[in-house]
C-alpha cells in the first residue's frame, strides 16, 4: 500500500517550534501505524536564515518567504508559532483562505480574534485547533469540547501562569518576598527580564478568555477579563493566610451565572485542602466544575518547549485524521450563545483585609460598624500588635458585592484611627 | 432549515442509565446549537419493565427485547450500561454487525474483550467508544488517544477505585483500621455488600489494562494485570509511612519499558508531596508521563450516576459529529504494536517492610546480612522497642528486583530471631 503522506508547514522556529520539529522527529515511527499516513514538515518560515540552519537537520526546509508556504498547495496544515498579533493575524487568515488547516499557540490571538478566526475556517470548511493556547501540554481544550459536552459547565477556576506561580511558591515555601522570588525566577529563566505580562495577570487573562468561550458557548475576549497582578502580595500576607488555612495563589476564575458571565485574573487566597491549593512551583492546573461530571482537574506542565509542542502535535494528528476521513471543520466554533459580561463591581466574594489601625480602645468597634454599614459580614479576625500604639487587624469577610465592599474600604480609608490598609486581597468559597 | 433527529437506544437503566437519562434531559435545549442535530432516546432495554416505568416520563419507549433495539434500523447508536459480561458482549457486536455505533461503561468487556469488541467496530466502520470505562467523568481515553498522540507514555500511574481510597482516607485521616472504614463505606454506600471487586483491586485492574492499551498501543488485557489489595494494610502501617513523609494508596501502576510492559494494581507508599497522595476520598486521579508532555494529571469523580454519565453523552456526541460529517470509525484501535508483558518477579521496586524482632544484641546486623546477601539495599530504618523482649522494625529498601527481595523475605521468615513479618508493601518511586 502507498503511504499517504500529510504536508505541513510551520511558521516560527522559537522555543516552542523547536519542540514541534523535535517531537515530529521522535514519532516518525509512530506516525503511519498510529495515524496512517506520515506527517511531513516540508516548510518553515524564519526571520535569520542563517541562525535557523543550526537548529534543523535540512536547512532546505528554511524559508524567510510566507508566500512560498500560502501559494504551495501541496501543503495542507499550517502551524502558527510565531506569537504576536501581526502578522500572525493575517498570516493566518491568508492560510486557512487558502484552503490549509491551522494549528496554533498563539493566545494572545485566539484570545481578542478567536470568533474571526473561527469565522475563517468555518467559511473555508476548515480546521483551526489551539489546544496548545492554554495550558501548555495540559490536554483541556478538546476535553471541554468534547469530552464534557454532556454538561453545562458553571465554573472554571486554575493556575494560569507558571511564573507567578513558582513565586508564590518561593514566597509561601521560604517566606521570600515577592522581588526575590521575581529575581530568582528571572535568574532560573522562568520569568522575562519584563515580567509585566506574566506578574500583572495578562497572560492568565488571555487563557481564561479562551477556556470561558468554550466552556460557556459563548464568546469571552481577553478584553472582558478584570485581571490583578501578585506584586503587591507579601510574605505577610502569606503567614496570615496560612495562620487561616489558606495559600495565596494568581487564580483565573470564570463562572457562568444567571445574570452573566464573570471572567477575572487575580491573587486569591484559597482553602490549603483545595486540590489547586497544593499545585505548586511552574504547574498550573485547571479546575472544571459541571453539572453532570461535578469537579474536575487538569494539570501539568503550562508552558515550556516539548509540552506545548505535545498540544501542537495532538491538533496536528486530530487534523490528520480529518484530512483522511475528509471531516475537516468537524468541530469549529462552539459559542452559540451570548451571554453579557458581569461587571465587576457586580460580582460577590470574600475578602482578606489586612490594616494597621491605632492600639485604642474603640478603634475595633469603629472598623467593624464600618463593615457592618456597608452589608459587610465578618467571617474571621485575627488582631496581633505590632507596637505599643498600633495594632495589625486581619479580617475576612463573608461573601459581599464587591462594590459594597470597596464603598467600605473607601470609608475606612478615610478614618484617622487606620495608619494603612495594607491588604485586600480576594478569597476563594 | 429541517432539525436533523439522531436516534439513540440504550441497555440497561440502572444507576448509570439513570444518569445518562437525566444528562440527556438536561442538555435538550443545547444539542442542536452545539451539535447540528438533535439526540432522540428512542428505546431503553429493561429487564423489569413495571420497575422501570418509574425512572422515566414516557414508558412507551422501555422493552425488554434486544431484536427491537438490533432490528430498528432507525437507531444509529446503542448505549451499553447493563454490566457484566453476558449478553452484554453479544449484544453489543451483534449492534456492530447492525450498522450501529457503540458507547459503552463496561469495564470488565473493554478490559478483556477490547481487541474483539474495536475489531468488530472496524469491520463495520462504526464507533467503539468507552470513556466511561475507565474513572468515571474525567476524561481520559480521549486526551490519551488525542491530546497527547504525539507523545511516547512511559507510565500511567493512578488511583482507579474510589471505595478504597475512601477507606485508605479514613485509615489515615482518622486512624480507622480497616474493617471499620470498610463497614463505614458500605454504611455510606460507597462500597458493596461484597466488596471483593473493589477491595481486591480487581475493578481498578481493569481501568489498568484499557489504559494501557491506549497509552502505549499495545494490547493489555485484565488477565495481563498483576492485583493486590489493601484487606492486609493497617493503620500501623500508615503511621509509620506517615512519619517516613509517605502515604499508602491502592495504585494502579503501567510501564512501558524496554524489556515489555508492567501492569499491576496494589497498594503502595508514596511521597506526600506527589500530587497522587493528597487525593482523598472517593476522588480518582490518573498521573500520566510523557516524552513531550512530561508529567499531567487528571483527576475527578471515579463513579457515581452523573458523572458516569457525562463520559457517556461526551461519547454519544462525538459519534453525532461523526454521523453528520460521515466519519465514523475515525478513531479506534490503536494498538499498532505488540508488547510482551513484563513477569512480576522481573518487576522492580522498592518495598516497606515492618517486622517483629527479637529485642537482642546481634538481630539487627542479621537482618541487614539477609538484605544484603540478597541484593536488597536499605534506604531508611525505624526501629521501636514494643516490649522487653520484642523490637519492631521498619524498613525502606532501595529499587530491587522483585524475586530478589522474595528470596531475602522467605529467608527472614524461616529465621528464629523474626517473630513476624507484620507488613510489606511496595514503594513508589
Amino acid at each position: 500500500m502507498e503511504e499517504r503522506v500529510i504536508k505541513v508547514a510551520m511558521m516560527g522556529l522559537g522555543t516552542v517550534g523547536t519542540g514541534v520539529y523535535k517531537v515530529l522527529k521522535n514519532q516518525q515511527e509512530d506516525m503511519v501505524p498510529k495515524l496512517g499516513a506520515r506527517v511531513e514538515l516540508k516548510k518553515i518560515l524564519v526571520r535569520n536564515l542563517e541562525k535557523a540552519a543550526a537548529k534543523v537537520d535540512d536547512p532546505s526546509i528554511l524559508t524567510n518567504s510566507f508566500e512560498e508556504i500560502a501559494n504551495d498547495p501541496e501543503i495542507d496544515i499550517v502551524i502558527e508559532v510565531m506569537g504576536g498579533k501581526q502578522p500572525a493575524m493575517n498570516y493566518i487568515l491568508a492560510c486557512l483562505d487558502a484552503g490549509k488547516n491551522v494549528v496554533t499557540a498563539n493566545k494572545d490571538l485566539v484570545a481578542s480574534e478567536g470568533k474571526k478566526l473561527l469565522a475563517a475556517a468555518k467559511r473555508n470548511g476548515k480546521d483551526f485547533l489551539y489546544e496548545a493556547s492554554v495550558a501548555g501540554g495540559i490536554p483541556i481544550i478538546r476535553p471541554i469540547k468534547q469530552c464534557l459536552a454532556g454538561n453545562h459547565i458553571t465554573e472554571i477556576i486554575g493556575i494560569f501562569n507558571g511564573t507567578t506561580n513558582f513565586i508564590l511558591t518561593k514566597m509561601t515555601q521560604e517566606g521570600m518576598e515577592f522581588d526575590e522570588a521575581l529575581r530568582l525566577a528571572q535568574d532560573l529563566g522562568y520569568a522575562e527580564a519584563d515580567p509585566t505580562s506574566d506578574v500583572e495577570g495578562l497572560d492568565a487573562g488571555r487563557k481564561v478568555a479562551i477556556l470561558a468561550s468554550a466552556a460557556f458557548n459563548s464568546r469571552v475576549t481577553f478584553e472582558d477579563v478584570y485581571t490583578e497582578g501578585i506584586a503587591k502580595i507579601t510574605a505577610t500576607d502569606i503567614r496570615y493566610a496560612k495562620e487561616m488555612g489558606c495559600d495565596i495563589k494568581l487564580l483565573g476564575v470564570a463562572k457562568d451565572t444567571p445574570e452573566g458571565i464573570e471572567v477575572r485574573v487575580h491573587p486569591m487566597l484559597i482553602d490549603s485542602s483545595h486540590p489547586l491549593a497544593s499545585v505548586n512551583d511552574s504547574y498550573n492546573a485547571v479546575f472544571v466544575t459541571g453539572d453532570a461530571v461535578q469537579d474536575t482537574m487538569f494539570y501539568g506542565r503550562g508552558e515550556g518547549e516539548l509540552p506545548t509542542a505535545s498540544a501542537i502535535v495532538g491538533d496536528v494528528y486530530d487534523i490528520v485524521r480529518n484530512i483522511l476521513w475528509d471531516c475537516c471543520g468537524r468541530i469549529g466554533c462552539t459559542c452559540y450563545r451570548d451571554r453579557p459580561i458581569k461587571r465587576v463591581g457586580e460580582i460577590s466574594s470574600r475578602y482578606f483585609v489586612r490594616m494597621q489601625i491605632e492600639n485604642r480602645y474603640g478603634t475595633l468597634a469603629s472598623v467593624a460598624s464600618v463593615f457592618g454599614n456597608n452589608q459587610v459580614s465578618i467571617a474571621q479576625m485575627v488582631q496581633k500588635r505590632v507596637n505599643g500604639t498600633v495594632a495589625e487587624i486581619v479580617v475576612i469577610t463573608d461573601q459581599v458585592k464587591e462594590r459594597h465592599f470597596m464603598d467600605a474600604m473607601k470609608i475606612l480609608g478615610g478614618m484617622s484611627i487606620i495608619k494603612e490598609i495594607s491588604s485586600v486581597i480576594r478569597v476563594y468559597g
